[in-house]
């Protein structure tokens, strides 16, 4: 994300000045896929390139690279332009999408859905009080803490014996400081590990997401 | 505290290598003193030394400084050796302490204690429930953590309006995960604008810090 606010700021489209214009970028979807994880103190390349846009849709891709070239990760992520004041969707301005030289394309991606938790299934719940560092410059949760809200509802040694192969996170609402939220997980232990989550406030269902796991060794 | 790893790493005393003795380095008490905070995009510098040690108690100092030597905040530091199954405090092993050529003293420094809540003062509180990702290789909270928990309990348009410029955090005993820990402040907004919190878990008092703030212009 910082990799592409440098971007964003070199070509001049800061985030105070989408504020100043009535907007904030919004992240809608990331679809991430891990090779390895970079060891400690290895050095690595964070590389993003704005791909293509339509008229409410931006594309974006990224890399992490070991300094070699070898991939490491990527993620694909949709980014929509909100409006401030309305909370909604807003139609993609030419002056924030030009000097990016992405590609205008009239398709819309139609990317997987994650997987949903049906009624009947297993289910571990955490519960989170929003906190007020957990707000961005969009006055709302900042998408890197959703994952942090559905990493910590697994268990322990869940999360010491395996790592992260692929995630598919789809943000659906906002939630705001102070909110409730639920952070609900159903675990599938069969050939493929996947987990499957949901972060809900009393309101809304706000996130859902489905990751794909290994076996540490 | 990463300019100290990456210190104690240069020297040889990594955090493994520490671990492996069956100790690890716990911090007892931080003073700070801020005197204006990075701008974004500021370049700064991170230093630390090892300054002195008894046989309990290692003193370290941090400082941030401008990129022409401005100092911008400085913090004074306790660190102690912690047996980890003993889960106790331990007398400093000479080959953990002599690379960093430290000065030896038989003086234990008297460092004021933070002011404590009384009785029946006004307080706020949250409660919070420890996350997996709070914990660090001594196996309890980090003590970057219970800093967290102490700003976010104060009020929102508290902290949009001030900014901190001193904080004496002593920590008394430590924090598991799972655990729920309740953050108590008093705020005292007279000539002083000053902020006393405790963290407390069902079993014991924790953590104590004192804060003093300025307004934001």
């Amino acid at each position: 994300m910082l990799a592409s606010q440098d971007q964003s700021n070199e070509l001049g489209i800061t985030v105070k000045k989408v504020n100043e214009l009535g907007y904030g970028w919004v992240i809608t979807q990331h679809m991430i896929d891990i090779k390895r994880l970079p060891q400690i103190y290895e050095r690595i390349n964070v590389i993003t390139e704005a791909a293509s846009y339509n008229r409410y849709f931006c594309y974006r891709d990224f890399w992490i690279t070991s300094e070699d070239g070898e991939e490491l990760a990527k993620m694909h992520s949709v980014f929509v332009l909100m409006d401030q004041s309305k909370r909604k969707i807003a139609r993609i301005l030419p002056e924030l999408i030009d000097p990016y030289a992405s590609e205008y394309t009239k398709k819309i991606e139609r990317l997987p859905e994650p997987e949903k938790i049906v009624a009947d299934e297993q289910v571990r719940i955490k519960k989170y009080q929003v906190r007020f560092m957990d707000i961005d410059s969009n006055q709302h949760v900042n998408n890197a803490h959703y994952f942090d809200w559905m990493m910590d509802v697994l268990p322990a040694d869940f999360l010491m014996s395996h790592s992260l192969k692929k995630m598919n996170i789809k943000y659906k609402q906002e939630v705001h400081y102070d909110d409730k939220v639920k952070s609900s997980v159903h675990i599938e232990e069969e050939e493929v590990i996947k987990t499957v989550h949901q972060i809900k406030t009393e309101q809304a269902l706000c996130c859902t997401a489905e990751c794909e796991w290994k076996t540490n060794h």
